[in-house]
């Protein structure tokens, strides 16, 4: 297979790149063919042969998911759940914590949506409170605001997205871990938009869940995902709250016995031809090496944050001292519907984020609307000047 | 497309039929062409267009499922959500009861074994207390019992498994859901091995929920489901515990507000291929129309108990004055895993059932195995007598 430098030949990899120009890898990247066959031969093979007889005959592509998965977080397979996205394998971690009435979960402002509104209806149903950890002045969570609420409240649960999914921001999830592990609290990392471009390593983040999503930075399905399930979770007995024949054994009338391993937190049903291509999609990755793909996507990103602000009245939006592959714009004056017609009119894929999708960060940046671009490691800096330029000729 | 009466045609449609005779229907039945096409085109287009973008030019394709289902179910699309399976479906409706400590769930002998999981892990976590209703001496639920057990423990739900997955029994939901509609509890009705093989109607049942799965009886794709959300549901607020920003609006650093719709229970992400083969899968069934079905699936697993109940030392273990498409047999003095060698041998597709599938049902019955046979309309007398034949000189 190609190396990353061999851009070319990724790119011919990529049926994607001679489409458009997609920097729209922060919602779902494009496959590489690899993986794509990789579904589609399964698809047929069940056809041929039936669902569960192809699932007897390919345990060990199977078996590769798992083996992958735990090479790219530097863990171990019996860590690893499938999940159906990234959200789903979240649910699963968070129904897990055994909250009671006043208990605290303390995250951050710049954690995603949908964590935001899981805590809320936590919040409502169990009555435990949800706090938010100062920012630093720079941008991302400031671990010392975690540590002094973490002696105030003790909470059950510390909650932290990684890369945020309308911000170029990295948070800084080490530290927060190490608060973390210091105190022996539950703590739970979303992954979504980290995995696939950059290096996980779970014993240096120091999480006891970790989630992540195939189709962005993996390159992978839509509709799959990942959850990393730390020894200390399997051997405190935490299970998700609705377990099934997966995850449990039915031993007696009133009795069942959870698993061993992290299989604990899958349902016994899965998209199997899905999870052959997420194995594909991340031995892709492992094959090119993260650390590179970081090397390669963040300068591009560098590159287009240059040449975006450069332009008259727009103003990029990524905050932190490390940044990643998310680029985020506002553009005075302009309709991000009259940008998207001209970007989509050039084939030139991107991304829109609304004050829905990030309430406390874009109220805080004074912005309601943000142009999205993501660039991933096969993207060219051609592309992304053209992508400017298409852009600055937007009235 | 091909009448239910024109068996070659269906199954010239159907690619598996030329490589195997596939009797494990009720495991994962053979798609049909248009379903494999639908899934595959639809990732050679995101793999050419992007994930986001292919999803925005398909939203008819999209709308196709819900319109779909709704019409196999007599409901309305606003009724319908999207699941990862009839598990994650149940999973999700499970979690929006808003059970207190010392509430009963009311459910069946028969209900199938995640779901038993899923109840017990309950009693354990919140408290609340599981009680099983009686069955009818020919077998399956006594509505007369659930009456009885309603009016003393006044439950919070009514769970029930309308087909179990070890048995070709069909439970009577409709008598229990006249029932809970007269006392206004809830109704959780497990269509996982019923939809598709026989007309369902939501009024007639008279559920609040109701979950079943694509790849079994209609013939769509593994890693696919569906929830029927009631109006009642909708109308009391009911939600998942973890919704997320598919299910609901981040409008306040400390509030959401949920969908009016079933949507309300799906997560955002999804695998749209899966989703847009489920649409081609539900349309072929109502194509051919859901009477008619169940009139071939019946006759063909009577005639197949028939042909078994003839062999010497056979035990047929479907009970219940309603059977449908699910066969099961014991096999005294023989041994699973030579069944299983001679049935693979001849290229014939089967399943088999251990206790832990089915703890109450296999103890009552005294087996602690059963080999499953489940035709569906597109085989053949031909192929059920010719797995007789391999059977029967299994020693």
């Amino acid at each position: 297979m190609p190396a990353l430098n061999e851009i070319a030949a990724l790119r011919s990899e990529t049926p994607g790149c001679a489409h458009h120009i997609h920097l729209n890898n922060a919602g779902a990247s494009l496959v590489p063919r690899p993986v794509l066959e990789a579904m589609q031969n399964y698809l047929t093979e069940e056809s041929l042969h039936g669902g569960y007889e192809t699932f007897a005959a390919h345990a060990g592509a199977i078996a590769g998911f798992y083996d992958a998965m735990a090479k790219l977080l530097h863990t171990n397979p019996r860590n690893i759940a499938f999940a159906g996205s990234a959200t789903d394998a979240y649910a699963r971690a968070l129904s897990a914590i055994p909250f009671e009435a006043g208990d605290v979960l303390l995250t951050t402002d710049d954690d995603y949506v949908s964590n935001q509104i899981a805590f809320l209806s936590l919040q409502n149903k169990l009555k435990i409170r949800v706090l938010r950890a100062a920012k630093l002045p720079e941008g991302g969570v400031d671990p010392q605001s975690v540590k002094e609420l973490m002696e105030k409240h003790r909470p059950k649960l510390v909650a932290v997205t990684h890369v945020p999914t309308n911000s170029g921001l990295v948070q800084d999830v080490e530290a927060v871990g190490r608060l973390c592990r210091e105190r022996e609290v539950w703590y739970l990392v979303d992954a979504c938009q980290s995995a696939g471009q950059m290096p996980l390593d779970m014993a240096e983040i120091g999480c006891d869940f970790l989630s992540g999503t195939m189709r962005k930075w993996l390159r992978g399905p839509r509709g799959a995902g990942f959850l990393f399930v730390s020894d200390r979770v399997l051997e405190a007995g935490l299970e998700p709250l609705l377990p099934d024949m997966a995850g449990a054994v039915w031993v007696e009338n009133d009795r069942y016995l959870p698993m061993d391993d992290a299989r604990r937190f899958e349902f016994w049903e899965k998209p199997f031809a899905l999870l052959v291509g997420s194995g594909a999609a991340v031995k892709y990755a492992l094959d090119l090496g993260l650390g590179g793909i970081e090397r390669q996507v963040t300068a591009l990103a560098e590159h287009t944050r240059q040449q975006l602000s450069a332009l008259a009245g727009v103003l990029v939006l990524d905050r932190g001292s490390r940044r990643c592959g998310i680029v985020t714009a506002f553009f005075e004056g302009k309709k991000p519907a009259d940008l998207k017609k001209a970007l989509d009119g050039a084939g030139i894929n991107t991304g829109f984020g609304a004050t829905v999708n990030a309430l406390i960060d874009f109220k805080e940046k004074g912005v309601d609307w943000a142009l999205r671009l993501s660039p991933h490691y096969y993207n060219t800096h051609a592309e992304i000047d053209r992508a400017v330029e298409v852009l600055a000729k937007v009235s």
